[in-house]
């Protein structure tokens, strides 16, 4: 597979190399805002949350289950632990972090031009994380394959406003299950260069993400974090074993980790905005701080993910108003605990890639670029509740990504942007198309959608008369076929391979 | 036409009309925002802003086309007036509109439960204006008919999140120019009961709007606005005598007035957004001034559309960031001068209610909402840049609407809200299910959308696999089969068709 697609890399492949080097160039390798976050809560409110959050630490504390490592670090830190259940004194988890956690880190990616900032005013885009299924509008839902995966591996990679590879973009089910993440984690580091996130389903697994990418990056990661990796709670109050072992794989690597409750309101947790912030701070509190404990230092992302729920099955929701007030909520949370926060995501329960995907996904994107989120993971292709990636989503949304990176930049006051003497030499009544202001400034005026249709009835109907979806469709298969790898150094290909190959050969073909 | 519908309404008349009235009661006539306006621009920028508006006033001033009477108002209050040309004193405008026009007004409803407050906290969504042509998916695009405007007077009258009836929601093109207004007016007056905008087109039709009104509302209007009418400016910087006109009647009869330039941007304005606003300012102010020196306190509405262009074909785009940092801009320029803003609308240059349409449409009505906005025009049914009401994209949009009520809320910190004592009573690793909390919260605790589906791949696959366009396409059709029309005095009622028939054969059948 690796040979026939370095194979295509002869004949100019330095001009070629150099041109993708330009390219990349020319681009933002992350979201810089200008716009302050929004802050739509009260100090008095955020104040409230802090107070419930350690109230729930204090009172009802949380389980480790299956971890007693864990528990003697809790201890030993100054928690009240009584079988697995963990209490912690009124504020000890916040000085924890406070006095250790970095405000916002570098994650290095393979191409140092796509290195990211986590945290501050940076925002990065991630892909869609963890389907079992894919979408796209000729071959219908099926479970997704590593092929798939490697092909959103590439369309991330090609897009300018996904500046992250991201993780378990889809499930590659004809993968074994113990394999997955060898074959996940050289797809990222092969057929892209921009940042990625290693393994979480084992503290081996983890493991071996930390080795493959210690052979991609050259030598000792303990002065470089190269992967950003997704813990999530088990919500409520549970942290488990799995999880708490590829934390601390990582952090002890000083990799970064996004400690994540995952909440489907009023199951997960109570069915009320304010009662779900509280108990995701108190999550996320125990979660970091354990991070903390294990290597004080090790860049840690609070996480949010909270979702409503169908009154009538029970499903979970999304691009609904209350998840959203809930993520303006936690992000404030975040700043005022001084780490980096990640939420939001291009969110939908629809199957398709329709009106419903697309509002529900703004009404979540849109709320996530304003409370100034960090790390967006989701941020294209996902489809119903998650369980799908969809090919031709992962097109609309990635556009919508292109116009949130301009609105960040805010209003332009600028002498040109204010265009005052532009305005004085335009008399009433005479349109702007010719003033020489206009000129100057028509290439970068507005955003270029790629998937927006503005043409006339008439031309539209002419060109075939497509939807969004199906131009989509068009979209993601002419950028497959320009696709181009990234350069590797072959030494290193070599032994990523090699240590692929040997790790294939020890692990079981199970299929869980 | 009338006879037939009004004759569906024997027998249990009094028990709906009482039904009605009730199911009426229990929403709100508009929505209150709990949450303050975001404030993207700083004072120093809007400042800025201000200052030019005021520099455009003064030194390139406006054009007023064929309505000599304005020039002499302009003149009386001090601005100079050069042939069609005025020119005004820096900071004239803003003293002039500052010394009496109100800061809010209830615009009344033929139903009192239905009187809307225009300005402060409140936000009222009136559906699309303008569209030669309708869509739907059965029959496409094709001409709107009075049909099509009664139905969607009707739809809109049903649903409870959008509070206003609007005003040429579309062009009934099936009816003589110089007639259309009657129908129109009489369509809002006798299939709804919620609050309605008169016509535009002409002085002459202004005034039988204001005649239909007094005949609806019984009497002198001198002390009720009962219509907020449309008032646009020929950007840049003209006014012109047919818009002159209807204003001027409006404000004589204490009704209410949208001054709003309607700006693509690159054409009739310069290409930046700081341009935009400032001209957009200053051409607000013009008219609004206008308005003040024809009746001072009348009821005025700063108004603002802009819309970015393609660079490709010169053709308006919609759901880009630039029009939505401009919104957000001029919606603190009106609140700083202290009038009511109106702005947004669910926008859109698709053909079809497509992942297009929703994206873009999000893209201005979230930021519509966040930036505080008073008056939404277009904020149900727009399609390809305003050329076609889409049938779909209404029950689409509508159904956004209500999500941005529940989200305007805010963050409910009551003790229920907060849940604390549920968390205490729930042990982790159990979920919240059944706890009493949630049972009590269960009915109200999330939006409940009506054209989402959230079932599961399976269900939704057995029960059709339909898109949101195609689930939206029967919503139409129930909610149109259901509709009963609001009572209405069968006097009145006599009154005014006895009125549009006088007109009706006075006007000629010309059609244009």
């Amino acid at each position: 597979m690796s040979d026939t697609r370095s194979g295509r890399r002869g004949g100019g492949r330095e001009a070629r190399r150099a041109a993708r080097v330009h390219a990349v160039v020319e681009h933002e390798p992350f979201l810089t805002r200008a716009l302050k976050p929004v802050e739509l809560i009260s100090e008095e409110g955020l104040a409230i949350l802090e107070h419930n959050a350690d109230t729930i630490l204090e009172e009802v504390g949380f389980e480790v289950r299956g971890y007693p490592t864990a528990l003697e670090r809790f201890a030993a830190a100054g928690a009240d632990v009584d079988g697995d259940r963990v209490r912690i004194p009124r504020g000890l988890c916040r000085s924890v972090i406070q006095a250790s956690a970095p405000a916002e880190y570098v994650q290095h990616a393979r191409n140092p031009v796509n290195s990211v900032q986590i945290g501050g005013d940076a925002t990065v885009f991630a892909p869609n994380y963890g389907s079992p299924f894919a979408h796209d509008l000729d071959a219908g839902r099926r479970y997704a394959t590593i092929a798939d995966f490697e092909n959103f591996v590439k369309l991330a990679y090609l897009h300018p406003h996904l500046h992250h590879s991201g993780g378990t973009v889809c499930e590659p089910v004809d993968v074994p299950v113990a394999k997955r993440h060898l074959a996940m984690v050289y797809a990222h580091l092969r057929w892209s260069d921009k940042a990625f996130m290693g393994s979480v389903t084992a503290g081996e697994r983890a493991a071996d993400s930390v080795e493959l990418a210690r052979i991609a990056f050259g030598g000792d990661l303990a002065d470089r974090t190269v992967m950003t990796s997704l813990i999530n709670a088990t919500s409520p109050l549970v942290w488990d074993a799995t999880m708490l072992a590829a934390a601390e794989v990582y952090a002890a690597a000083n990799q970064a980790t996004i400690i994540t409750p995952f909440i489907l309101a009023g199951a997960m947790a109570p069915a009320t905005s304010a009662g779900v912030a509280a108990q995701t701070l108190a999550e996320a509190l125990a979660g970091m701080t354990f991070i903390q404990l294990v290597r004080p230092g090790a860049p840690v992302v609070f996480g949010s993910f909270a979702s409503s729920m169908s009154m009538q099955t029970g499903a979970p929701t999304f691009g609904t108003p209350e998840p959203a007030l809930v993520l303006y909520t936690v992000a404030a949370l975040a700043r005022r605990l001084g780490v980096p926060f990640r939420s939001g995501g291009a969110l939908s329960a629809s199957k398709l890639p329709d009106a419903q995907a697309a509002y529900e996904s703004a009404a979540t994107m849109i709320p996530t670029m304003m409370a100034g989120t960090n790390f967006v993971l989701h941020a294209a292709g996902w489809l119903e509740g998650g369980l799908t990636i969809g090919y031709e989503k992962f097109v609309l949304d990635a556009d919508q990504l292109g116009m949130m990176a301009t609105f960040a930049k805010g209003l332009d006051l600028s002498e040109n942007g204010q265009a005052l003497d532009a305005i004085r030499a335009n008399p009433p009544g005479q349109h702007f198309l010719g003033s020489p202001h206009t000129l100057a400034n028509f290439e970068t005026a507005f955003y270029r959608s790629e998937t927006a249709d503005n043409s006339s009835f008439e031309q539209w109907t002419e060109e075939g008369g497509r939807d969004a979806a199906q131009r989509a469709n068009r979209l993601w298969k002419e950028r497959l076929a320009g696709y181009e790898p990234p350069a590797i150094d072959d030494a290193i290909d070599e032994e990523l391979r090699e240590y692929v190959a040997r790790r294939n050969a020890e692990l079981p073909d199970t299929v869980s």
